[in-house]
């Protein structure tokens, strides 16, 4: 377990985070791109000299200072490797149905916080949009902004990737992963699991349904392709807070946290 | 575990929930509130006939069939007692900081949603509002409205109630309970516990600070009063998020779903 203070909604006032993909090592410089340097310098109001931390996205984390602060370049040297906050022990990946409006910005925003190492959005029977619209809207790529600002926020040095939206059949019949649970309401089929009865795993993907739930076609399909159905709890669950409460769980009874 | 298909938002299209409080038993009549009585005419456009679902908010529920449909008033004979949704077989309650703009309405929802007996809003030294403020804006008037609409949403029978906002020291050094749990960031202080560290009680508590932590002097009072500290996962969660995912991770070590 880490024991520096970390920045995040907890900590107010600690040094900030600015994220650099592809940042070196301890004596290198780096230049942050605009959206990053255009926060460091006009959101945060900081200047040449100031102590700033730099993370990759890929685990790697450092403090360092600003050597040149322009609006939308500013140059940090790397001073000294630090320990980022911890990974989980297990590879959780999150498959979810795109929801309706924002909602899915906050199940990428708590899946980052939650120590997620892949996030597959796929578009189900009852999602209320298609992939066409998720591509004109641009959504993967807002959904990569939100990842980028979840880990500065709770501490992460690692990004998950965000991939491109698919379709649902492409999700619950693709290639088997090494622990596949499907997260279904209770009271509905067959009496599901729950999360204790998975002995913990290595890695675990968990899919979570859009507002409507399953179609009776896709959890058949599910459940015959391997995915193990569990329940969280007695009652039904806001779509958008399943995937939180799915990884808090799991993280919980398999002791990884 | 119950097994009748319920209403919420998974599960659209079965029978409307309506909220009694006081209803009496099967072949007795009951009459709605005005609130009530408009959701099921005005908005679900319901008339002489249909068939509803009533709950007492203390645990009990009907089918019934809709006598008389004014706009202010509803009146329903109830057929039939049926099952709620199951309730935990631990009494959780949660003690809350109350959060900026409208994020503690999220909190009470997925509060209910996963079967908290009890609602503790506090005022901690970093929550940006008064007690003073709370009361002119009528906030646990509205935090109960947010709790009977989210019961009605998730299958739940039972309100819990929404106490009146307190100061955080009634809250932290107040009567003790079976369990107290204070949830705390990772990172900070001496080495926190992990939900798995504690064992299954008839009661539990837990308690979560605002978007800026607890202050030194609160989590000291806290430990000194016997609350256990607790963390989440090795990253800093969001606080609207933080009472669900503690909810969730107790839910599944404790074996209570």
């Amino acid at each position: 377990m880490h024991t520096a203070a970390r920045p995040g909604l907890y900590n107010p006032g600690v040094m900030p985070r600015a994220y650099a993909p592809g940042a070196g090592a301890a004596g290198a410089a780096v230049d942050l791109d605009a959206d990053e340097s255009a926060h460091l310098v006009r959101v945060l109001r900081l200047g040449v000299g100031a102590k700033v931390r730099v993370f990759d996205g890929a685990g790697r984390e450092w403090v360092g200072v600003i050597r040149a602060a322009g609006r939308a370049r500013v140059s940090v040297a790397l001073e000294a490797a630090v320990d980022p906050a911890p990974e989980p022990r297990i590879a959780y990946a999150l498959a979810v149905a795109v929801l309706k409006g924002d909602a899915t910005d906050d199940v990428v925003r708590d899946a980052v916080m939650m120590g997620v190492r892949a996030i597959h959005p796929f578009v189900a029977a009852r999602s209320e949009t298609s992939l066409a619209a998720l591509a004109r809207g641009h959504r993967a790529a807002r959904w990569r902004r939100v990842a980028v600002a979840s880990a500065k926020q709770c501490g992460r040095a690692v990004v998950p990737p965000v991939h491109d939206p698919v379709d649902v059949g492409t999700i619950l019949t693709g290639a088997p992963g090494p622990e596949r649970v499907l997260l279904v309401e209770p009271g509905l089929g067959a009496a599901p699991l729950v999360m204790a009865d998975v002995p913990p795993p290595a890695a675990a993907t968990f899919a979570v349904g859009p507002e409507g739930g399953w179609t009776a076609e896709e959890r058949t399909a599910a459940l015959d392709a391997g995915w193990r159905p569990v329940r969280l709890g007695g009652r039904v669950l806001r779509a958008v807070t399943a995937p939180l409460a799915a990884l808090a769980a799991a993280q919980a009874v398999w002791r990884d946290a």
